[in-house]
């Protein structure tokens, strides 16, 4: 009324659905900027600005979220799980050829919408609590499994899983292609879920089958995620009977292109990469699951520097274990170091930079996601830095990698909707999801313990 | 008063300071034995029974902690830090020979007893909150630290960097020795501090100084800590000037006994494992921080399975960025499979074993700790199994070992006394240490900004 402030605030502010601020922004942006006290806008779905407090005197939003100096950044993105597989977790670890003794035969038995539904919705809890907001899935009954990862919130391209083998959710491959079109058919339009197929591996399917997915593929326009290159044997395999490696037979198929995520691509050759990088393909990174099995590092530091897209993945929680990206960080940046023998190599920078727009580079929606950037979608964790072991934070990038553990997330945003608050899930209730979780495991111990 | 129940319970029940029931405890004893539904009883210092329900019958207390399927399991031992070093946390990762680079200059402008106090507050927090009960530690102005790991309330083996550089606490080895002399006799009856020595390496301490050390080390009857082969450039050195590895050379001086830790330990011999496990030595196997530093894999399975002392270590915070051994736990299990080509190896039983009894007889204090068993000091971790990262459990040491991290950690017990309780540290303000090192954090950043 009287006088006047230094500071003169617009008095039309614009509106906003919410308002972040007091961050340590991480945009990931080309420049990497990092801003300190930082400030997202969100209205809808998108980021409309990113910037420093300024913008605090432009906009006004009833749900104005204090970051208090935490770490805020692009939700991360899992290139490469079987969520569903959650119910299975900490299962027959170490059993060598564990595919074909263990876990295909326990699936034989236990396999079924429900299970897929339920594995789905415990796993995609663990991933909004841990700040993925993104995940490439292949699993059988996908639909049952995309069900509930919408349900918790999160995008998913959610691949049916196309075997040979009979398995609980068709007797052969062409069962399991009808499965992906019903599935497509059903989500193709929706907004969270891509639809997609995930022929398993180049040696689990048949050379017709693969290019009849090929040509579904094309036709939906829709992505195809699948195993690539994990073992020494599929190498040496494919080279024995074909004179080509898995990637050149792949390619040779035609299946190869800007829909493709290989995940694992642990035996590929440098010619491979070469193709992989021609043919505009994704990858996926799962260094925590390839080493547990001990098959090895792949060269994913290289096919990053050579401008590929590589995104980090867990693989299946009975692979893996956890389901957070921010575990996977650590071990990334320290196995690339171990293997080229420089600790300077896969800084954390770099990291960080393939578990948000490398994983969004993967999925080809780099336009839409990985970088907070005004006008992509509003797909946010803020990872608190308060905890004991996040303090002091001289580096937020080094802090991540190399502090962090997935319980620091404290808020997760996926397209505009707060699904994780002080760490707290919003869009289920967690007692019951684990009570259904350990009723199901009591069946699960029963059928084990037969195997 | 009127008819009776089928179960008597006795009239006069004995009296206990602490019961743990509803428990899945890893005893960790000899034959490896897990209690469903497990009851721990403590009085004083000590566990008196370890057993199944039935124990409740015998035995009340004003203080029941339910562990609700928990996992209860000795207090994990931190065979190798340097708590200090929490001030400097994420500072200048990655830099190529950083500690002569970095280390040494930052810490010759900030290091002073109060940061050695401060920083072993908040390490010791970290610690403790992860479920960590016993660490090793070395730095310089020791006793300043080992004040802050008592207030914590943790057990700590407290060992005093001896260097023959100058540094903020010493013009010379001999002035260091000196002040580990003073704080030996200050500390030598404490109930949770036991003060050693800590010469800093084969190369970094003189020979003199080291047999000065030696008996010293016999005189008082305390242990010595002492980084060991940590590169290749010590093993080549020494080969090079003495036509001794590291750890003949120590030999050769009659250092290696029953008190004496060597940390790290990666670059040894066949037959210095021999001399090793013949001098009856204990090792400390850090592997994040090993393979951080782009250094190796110590062949701690092979040490382990020949019958050394093997326990797991974090090594300081600014090498392994985190002060918890659960976190350790799966890099343990995961890079051996990966050096050995083989998943079957490194189980998380032995993992587990480990964290726990291996890092007990790294102490040479197999007696009291590293086991859940009648008439052992109790010193006890119990994890939660409700955070979805935990959920289902089919093997509680594979959820340990790959699916835990540091955040599950519920309840600890040290010598006897809560100092954990549902994730909350009970022994200092959380609030007020994190205050105090984000302050000096600032003094840091500004020192660091000019090296």
């Amino acid at each position: 009324m009287w006088g006047c402030s230094a500071l003169q605030y617009p008095v039309n502010t614009m509106s906003a659905d919410i308002i972040i601020k007091n961050g340590t922004v991480l945009t990931m942006n080309e420049d990497k900027e990092v801003i300190q006290a930082g400030v997202v806008i969100i209205k809808g779905r998108k980021i409309v600005e990113v910037g420093s407090n300024d913008l605090l005197a432009a906009y006004s939003s009833k749900n104005v979220i204090d970051a208090a100096g935490g770490i805020v950044m692009p939700g991360m993105i899992n290139t490469h799980t079987h969520v569903s597989m959650s119910v299975f977790r900490s299962l027959a670890d170490d059993v060598p050829d564990r595919l074909n003794r263990y876990i295909f035969p326990l699936e034989n038995k236990m396999v079924s919408k429900e299970m897929s539904y339920l594995g789905a919705l415990h796993g995609s809890i663990e991933m909004a609590k841990s700040g993925v907001t993104t995940m490439v899935d292949m699993y059988l009954y996908e639909e049952s499994a995309a069900e509930a990862v919408k349900e918790i919130g999160l995008r998913g391209i959610m691949t049916q899983n196309i075997i040979k083998y009979p398995t609980a959710d068709g007797k052969d491959a062409q069962a399991k292609i009808d499965l992906a079109i019903e599935f497509v058919e059903n989500y193709k339009d929706d907004e969270l879920i891509t639809p997609g197929f995930g022929p398993h591996a180049p040696h689990t399917v048949n050379r017709e089958d693969l290019e009849k997915i090929k040509l579904l593929s094309e036709e939906y326009n829709l992505p195809v995620s699948m195993h690539v290159a994990e073992t020494e044997t599929e190498l040496n395999d494919f080279k024995d009977n074909y004179g080509m490696t898995p990637v050149e037979y792949l390619d040779s198929i035609g299946i190869l292109n800007e829909r493709f995520i290989a995940a694992h691509a642990i035996f590929v050759t440098d010619s491979d990469i070469t193709l992989m990088k021609a043919r505009d393909i994704g990858v996926a990174h799962n260094m925590v699951a390839n080493i547990k099995s001990a098959k090895g590092v792949a060269p994913a530091l290289k096919m990053h520097d050579q401008g590929l897209r590589v995104g980090l993945g867990t693989d299946g929680p009975m692979s893996g274990n956890t389901l957070d990206i921010i575990g996977q960080m650590g071990y990334v940046a320290k196995l690339h170091k171990l293997a080229n023998k420089d600790r300077s190599v896969m800084p954390p920078l770099k990291v960080v930079e393939m578990a948000t727009m490398g994983g969004a580079r993967a999925i080809h929606r780099e336009d839409e996601l990985g970088s907070l950037e005004k006008g992509k979608l509003a797909d946010i964790a803020i990872i608190e830095v308060i905890s004991a072991n996040m303090v002091p934070m001289y580096s937020p990038y080094s802090a991540l990698v190399y502090s962090a553990n997935a319980s620091n997330v404290d808020t997760v945003i996926v397209n505009g909707e707060i699904i994780v608050k002080d760490k707290v899930l919003l869009t289920y209730d967690e007692v019951k999801s684990r009570k259904m979780m350990l009723d199901f495991s009591k069946r699960v111990s029963a059928i084990a313990d037969t195997l």
